[in-house]
């Protein structure tokens, strides 16, 4: 064996990377799960999907300077970009929140950019995969993850496993229904929950509100309507005791205590991870009341205590620690953290 | 050993029974999955759960009666029981379709009565494993089993095996809320999938629409008002297009085909199985619009097809035989069908 290939194989470092819909994360991440460094640049979405990799590429470097490492320590990339993707290809379909990107060859085009191997992942499993190795899910033997951001993902962890699914789809939680014939989603079905509870729905609900004349402290709390709210106007709106926002807000987490619901009642599973901007932003306080109207919503309430639903521990480092795994899993021989 | 604790581990038959809302079913089954005979009766659930125990075990040994066998020969007793149960002490809770029953200790009476072990299991997970060891989901490594009755169950087997849960409440696919707000269900949720789709939904939404004076078919064909509506009466009604059946039944078929597609969203199995009464009575013809409906709100559409949705293969001999496959699992040694 080579010098390089050896040394691929041990792996000191990877990079997890975490594609949003507004922001791109990558994290230079040690074997033992710690992070050495990261980088964080805006997605720019519409700027097209070339100029969206350029940019990922462009994090990707920035985070292994950052760490102050030589380019040859790295093996190889991790990459958790908005689903349906083909995972064995690299290609990414047509995400709802990555507008104009149709069959984009993302792990291919990031490769070769890098010179490096890049493993693509529905994001909502690096999440998951991060939050069951090293966070709120840690020692659990089932656990899905619920990400509440520009949209909606999860990912499910049963008996100590990630499913991928038949047609590596699994996790699509953003598009269970939860009111059939309700509000349009980005995906074009209408009443998924990600059409309810995303900040995306919730911006929108606010919007309407603002355009209604109803009372609120978003125009105070934001510079020349400055849009998209973010999670932080939300929360400071909500400290506040926004009317408006504690009222779409309230809603957004009704509909999530009825998603956690539905998916309790479909796989009955150890712990519910909540996680994405919105719930970092509040953690606990934004979790408690989905967690009291999901055990509500069980259909078995004997031991609806046990079922743990809980704010993600990780926070934003979720996605780039799961992807960091997974690269780790596919590239590198020895243990890998999480592994049994 | 003794004769006896031979003869019960090398296990000639077993009886799988299914107990419904509205009916039980007995079967005595060999050991190559074949029913040698059976028995069936009605539930009379009104009656409470002494008098619902006692008809099981009539039925039990009549089904062994008309298979001309000595008791003798019975094993063990396989029970799929309206959930929520717990498996282990045999009890069954609070089913919504079995009213007055509160923590009955089904298992330890009727093995009691009956003088065999007796494994009770939730009624969704026998018609799933029987569909999927000897029927629609035959040679699939995911199958989701969704029976349509006077509720709606249904049953996972991911990657080959049956998922209880962390609870053994997995598969309550009925309490998935597909219209958050919507009509109020047995369970006392609303808008849950059994209250929009199964026979009870169907039922209820043609009495208010006769009530209301709609034109239809019904009054004809069932006399003096005679109640519950049969799956045979719904189907002949259909097949004469009566406009008021034919309007509910499309509205319940949208419904599963929503909470097809949520499942699929979640899950991305390879088979959906559609079974129960409505469906066992029109088959192809009932499930095809579902599939239909499904496919479009499938977040992945790339391979859409690929995710087969097909009616029960083995209709209401799916429960008994799965029952029995459990029994057997539990009771006797020796290859099992069905096992890998």
């Amino acid at each position: 064996m080579t010098g390089n290939s050896s040394q691929q194989a041990t792996c000191p470092y990877v990079i997890g990377m975490d594609l949003g819909g507004t922001k791109i994360l990558a994290a230079v991440v040690d074997g033992d799960g710690h992070i050495v460094a990261e980088a964080k640049n805006t997605t720019r979405a519409d700027k097209g999907p070339d100029m969206v990799i350029k940019r990922l590429a462009r994090t990707a470097r920035e985070a292994v300077k950052n760490a102050g490492l030589p380019w040859d320590d790295i093996a190889a990339v991790g990459v958790g970009a908005p689903g349906p993707i083909d995972p064995e290809a690299g290609m990414v379909y047509t995400p709802p929140n990555l507008p104009g990107w149709e069959q984009v060859a993302l792990g291919p085009l990031l490769s070769e950019s890098l010179g490096l191997p890049v493993y693509v992942q529905n994001d909502v499993n690096p999440g998951t995969l991060g939050e069951y190795t090293f966070g709120a899910g840690r020692g659990a033997r089932d656990m899905v993850g619920v990400f509440v951001g520009t949209g909606i993902g999860g990912g499910l962890i049963l008996d100590g496993k990630l499913r991928a699914g038949a047609r590596s789809a699994a996790g699509e939680i953003g598009h269970m229904i939860l009111m059939a014939g309700g509000p349009v989603c980005g995906c074009g079905q209408r009443g998924c929950a990600e059409a309810l509870a995303s900040r995306t729905a919730i911006e929108r609900d606010i919007e309407i509100g603002l355009s209604a004349g109803r009372e609120s402290l978003i125009p105070k709390l934001t510079k020349q309507g400055k849009r998209p709210l973010t999670s932080s106007v939300l929360t400071a709106a909500l400290r506040k005791g926004d009317p408006l926002v504690t009222e779409v807000m309230e809603r957004a987490q009704w509909y999530l205590g009825l998603l956690t619901a539905s998916i309790v009642n479909i796989l009955d599973p150890e712990v519910v991870v909540l996680g994405g901007g919105v719930v970092e932003s509040l953690g606990h306080e934004f979790v408690e009341p989905i967690a009291t109207t999901a055990r509500q919503h069980f259909i078995l309430k004997s031991g609806a205590s046990d079922v743990r639903i809980v704010p993600s521990a990780l926070g934003d480092h979720a996605g780039v620690l799961g992807a960091a795994v997974h690269a780790r899993k596919k590239a590198c021989t020895g243990r890998v953290p999480g592994d049994e």
